[in-house]
């Protein structure tokens, strides 16, 4: 318990340190109370026009939080930091296809590679129980269940594909208040982009996430989807580019933005 | 009398092919009322990607309604509409001087040019004036007048310069109700940068705008100054890039996109 509130009460740049020196390798859920974490897709120069494009088009699962120039990786939002090391772990891509899990990137980085910073959802979770929405899988030290949906996002270059979207189980009373909540967090994602129907946005079985765990729905909740960072990924594995590195699923950049 | 309400009760489209088949030269001021029209800047696709993050991290003055593929020339938000030819007139730029003006740009179409919508503050005039805020260069049928400014934008690649801002007189009684009335459209610039200081934000000379006509502020008045999408225009200028084009300065795309 001690330590729970050592996470949470630690600074963005302590979080950033543990994750340089390889102390902290696992996600970064629950660190740094009140702070932006960001999920990160590097891609190369040439592919970064397109991909810029695919976020400015499809605002609601890609909420832009910082776009680096070509070669830097000092961002604004994390004094400081370092894009190539501040991150707990990475995904290495090439041709769509993952060929390795690291933990720092500096034996891929190119002059070439621009990074992008992409709002997460943890934000808006705190806000949702501080309004009194307890969100199960917070409370059984989970992952938010995620799915692959039939909702086309809107297409830039070669980048194409349909949204991801996290679901969280409330309580019919408390879905109102759910997107009220939510959607004062356009910066993250806004309000819920379905509610109560998984089969109208094509996810057949609520069992068996796409990504992330399975959390049980109760009698008396709706299943209530919101748009997901992990779309941008998705998409960018579909596109089958030869080069590019996304954050490891959980393990997000801690900035120093605060998140009200 | 009944030519200007002509004007207002036009169709996005009938204002479209007017411009296309050369009957509208003029400014698009006053047409197709409750009509988004947009700012635009085309850019070859070399320099697409730090105009478009340029436009990302300077929202206020850029607020993009729509960017379009490399080679394309029908946006979304205009059916059938094309930016080659649905404009009044057009400004070439050459390594950042203007070469020509010309009232429709097929001959300098190529298909690596990229084309980017921005919004334009005609939609948040019409929620002034219907506010009860008297706008004094729409009474006397002028241009707003505009300033360059001491404020930076936040740089991309070579795309770098200060903020240009446009100028309103506002009663001092008045002014927290302008504030709040453009402050709901974050879409078109938003609330104002600066209000009753010009010195402050680098004005020496209200009297001498930088672009459009000087507008009078009487003693009951101060000047408020919103961020102004000729700023994307000047920064491109500025960068001094091979090639570009412009709108001529007033004479817009109108869009099917209403303002409300």
């Amino acid at each position: 318990m001690t330590k729970e509130r050592d996470k949470l009460s630690m600074s963005p740049e302590e979080v950033r340190t543990l994750c340089r020196n390889g102390s902290l390798t696992g996600p970064t859920s629950g660190f740094a109370k009140g702070r932006v974490q960001a999920n990160m897709m590097i891609v190369p120069r040439e592919h970064a026009f397109d991909f810029l494009l695919f976020c400015q088009r499809n605002p609601k699962p890609c909420p832009l939080v910082e776009v680096l120039e070509p070669g830097q990786f000092a961002p604004r939002c994390a004094e400081g930091g370092d894009v190539r090391t501040d991150l707990p772990g990475y995904r290495v891509f090439e041709n769509g296809r993952l060929i390795r899990e690291v933990g720092d990137i500096g034996e891929y980085w190119r002059d070439d590679l621009v990074t992008f910073l992409i709002g997460c959802s943890f934000s808006f979770e705190s806000a949702l129980i501080e309004g009194g929405i307890p969100l199960r899988h917070v409370d059984a030290g989970k992952n938010v269940a995620m799915y692959k949906t039939n909702i086309p996002c809107w297409s830039a270059g070669q980048f194409n594909g349909n949204m991801v979207v996290s679901m969280r189980p409330v309580k019919s009373g408390h879905v109102a208040r759910a997107v009220e909540i939510s959607g004062r967090f356009p910066q993250v994602h806004g309000a819920p982009v379905h509610i109560g129907h998984p089969g109208l946005i094509g996810i057949t079985d609520l069992s068996s996430p796409d990504f992330g765990d399975a959390i049980p729905i109760f009698d008396d909740e709706l299943p209530v989807f919101w748009a997901c960072g992990v779309t941008p990924q998705y998409v960018a594995e579909l596109s089958r580019i030869p080069f590019c590195i996304s954050h490891s699923p959980g393990k997000m950049l801690v900035t120093d933005l605060t998140t009200s």
